[in-house]
């Protein structure tokens, strides 16, 4: 176990305390409220009324139309409507969260909120806004942490920033969860999945208080994350996706390991150059790059293999070898079973034009300390794998 | 799973952190520091030197001879020496760390310091000192939450006090607990066990989160435990018992559970008549406790085998009451092993005339509404079957 600190005071409400408690939560910060939305859902599905109907007698302005992936132009219109803000309401999921949160960090910044996210240092010296947010979708974790994932289409980035502050309060009601579609609640399980390997996969491997909690938590998003999508409105199942996603990515199940996200330094290429769904491209990838890792480096068989006796059920019979392929073949057999493309071809991606240019910007992030080293032929190799059906 | 919320901002500094930042954390809060600490372990081991030398210039007053166990007269004593104190430092085990919560708690309160343990809403009320503690015992987890344990002897009392606050700062260095002896690290051990047992067997089986995260925090402290008894300088052993006590108790992995921590409502009266080790009581009342559940109440063995599979590594084979028995047994094992007397008569307690009336204060606790509801009547059988050895 590596030394690690940990410090997390992001106040969680889980379950139904918006109606009695968002005022007053709100209230504590201010009046002078940016609400800070994505689309046309919460708007449907009768959250943005109820909002501000909860809210009435402050004064809000609002900033509608962050999209997936967001985008460091709807961040500045942000950052011109908070100047004035006591405090940040976001309402919706990761990326309106995320955005929510470089907003409130550059409100009170003199240049452009770009130079907040690429430089971490920088942003660690603002003063930022109190954020409170209502999460409606299980997935990024961004309700519990300091992280954001802002990209910028002019230039094909997309980039992870650290805010000072993770959100102060946040709600999550899980019943808010029923109306997200098949394909997003899948989307979302991968990414919460992915967060979860990501953390898991370190060399460190007697760091059990972290490999345990991270299986526990890997067995509850593959049992209840197919039947979320078959049945959209079970309370059990929202509510396990749900605070699983919160606890996935808090830092907490990271503590003491040494991690450097592989497959989402690859995925955020593949969103940035291709703008795909962020789970969707991590359930791609993953699988790929567990067989790689595993092709690559025969040491990684045994961790593996006790990932597929913890997480997937399986028996300890067999080399340790077999057991681990084992293991990524349940993996991958479970990622299929979402529903989604398992191919980039079947996302739309048909070219392998930036592949090269992608590999090099996604292996210069770290992964030369990955869990399996990678280089840009590595990564390179990785996304070529992923054109073609299987693993093997 | 219930609603429920979460706030826990203690900022844990984990690993070889202490010679760099004690000072400054101390700093940041002021110069006049209340040091807290029980008898001579620190002195025998150097570590009351070290603190003292890197908190060369403070104004540093202290309380030592807290014990296990702690008592309200030292509680009371430590608030007369409180009462002009900047910031109060624990440096010991749950004991000294329950003792300045509340020392912290009562600094300012006109009346007597008992009173805030026996009335809860009146202990919110208080403005508590901030606490930074260094812990140097796996076991009670009081370095990451509001609880504090106090006992009154004169009233044969042992009672749960929630301050307002966590320790601000805390400092959880395992090379600390390389010279705790092997039978505390065996009731250090039995006691994280217990809380997770606690939190573990609820009846919303539908909280996966828990229980996964609940399970890989089992199978660390069984697996560590005889590892740090038996090599009492290993650190992944250390690290990860010293981490696995801190997640026990924050709170986090009980979240959403309706628990009501029978063994230890039996086993506070235990240690308020008898001052015995928490840990080894728990141990004994346990597998007891766990016996009598699954003998009248057959839809509890369904937790208890599926307990057995994740903990315990036991085969899902059998039908679920001898699967269920079966984990019970292998509960007994494991606390067997940890090498400390398994009665009642073992630890001294060779007479039941304390019985009736200690089981009728345990069962007033609340215990109408634990995993199976137990009335006087349930806890005394459970004691009695505390005396003869083994469960069956």
């Amino acid at each position: 176990m590596k030394d690690f600190t940990y410090y997390n005071p992001t106040d969680i409400r889980f379950g139904d305390y918006i109606d009695a408690q968002l005022a007053k939560v709100v209230a504590h910060f201010g009046q002078k409220v940016l609400l800070v939305y994505g689309g046309h859902s919460i708007k449907k599905n009768g959250l943005y009324q109820r909002v501000i109907d909860l809210l009435k007698g402050f004064d809000i302005v609002e900033l509608a139309g962050i999209e997936p992936n967001p985008k460091i132009d709807s961040v500045r219109a942000g950052v011109k409507l908070a100047q004035d803000r006591d405090v940040v309401l976001a309402v919706g999921g990761g990326s309106v969260i995320d955005a929510a949160k470089v907003i409130a960090t550059a409100a009170h910044y003199d240049g452009d909120a770009w130079d907040l996210v690429v430089d971490r240092d920088l942003a660690q010296k603002q003063t930022m806004l109190p954020l409170v947010d209502i999460v409606t979708l299980a997935a990024t974790g961004s309700e519990m942490n300091v992280n954001a994932v802002i990209s910028d289409p002019s230039q094909n980035a997309k980039v992870g920033a650290r805010c000072p502050n993770p959100p102060a309060v946040s709600f999550l009601d899980p019943r808010l969860t029923f109306t997200v579609p098949a394909s997003q609640t899948a989307a979302g399980s991968m990414d919460i999945f992915s967060h979860l390997c990501e953390q898991y996969f370190d060399r460190s491997d007697s760091n059990d208080v972290s490999k345990g909690m991270i299986e526990g938590l890997m067995q509850t998003v593959t049992r209840w994350a197919p039947v979320a999508i078959n049945k959209p409105d079970s309370l059990d199942a929202r509510a396990n996706l749900m605070w699983a996603a919160t606890n996935a990515c808090s830092g907490l199940v990271g503590a003491g390991t040494e991690s450097r996200w592989s497959c989402h330094a690859m995925e955020h290429q593949l969103s940035a150059v291709y703008d795909v769904t962020h789970g969707v491209g991590l359930g791609i990838l993953t699988p790929r790059w567990m067989q790689y890792v595993l092709d690559h480096d025969e040491s990684t068989a045994k961790l593996f293999a006790r990932f597929g006796h913890r997480v997937w059920d399986l028996p300890v019979l067999g080399n340790v070898h077999n057991r681990a392929q084992e293991a990524i073949d349940a993996t991958w057999s479970w990622i299929f079973g979402l529903g989604f493309g398992m191919t980039l071809p079947e996302i739309g991606i048909k070219d392998e034009a930036h592949f090269a240019e992608m590999a090099k910007t996604a292996a210069a992030g770290g992964l030369d300390h990955a869990y399996l080293p990678l280089d840009a032929q590595a990564v390179e190799d990785i996304y070529r794998a992923s054109i073609t059906p299987g693993i093997h």
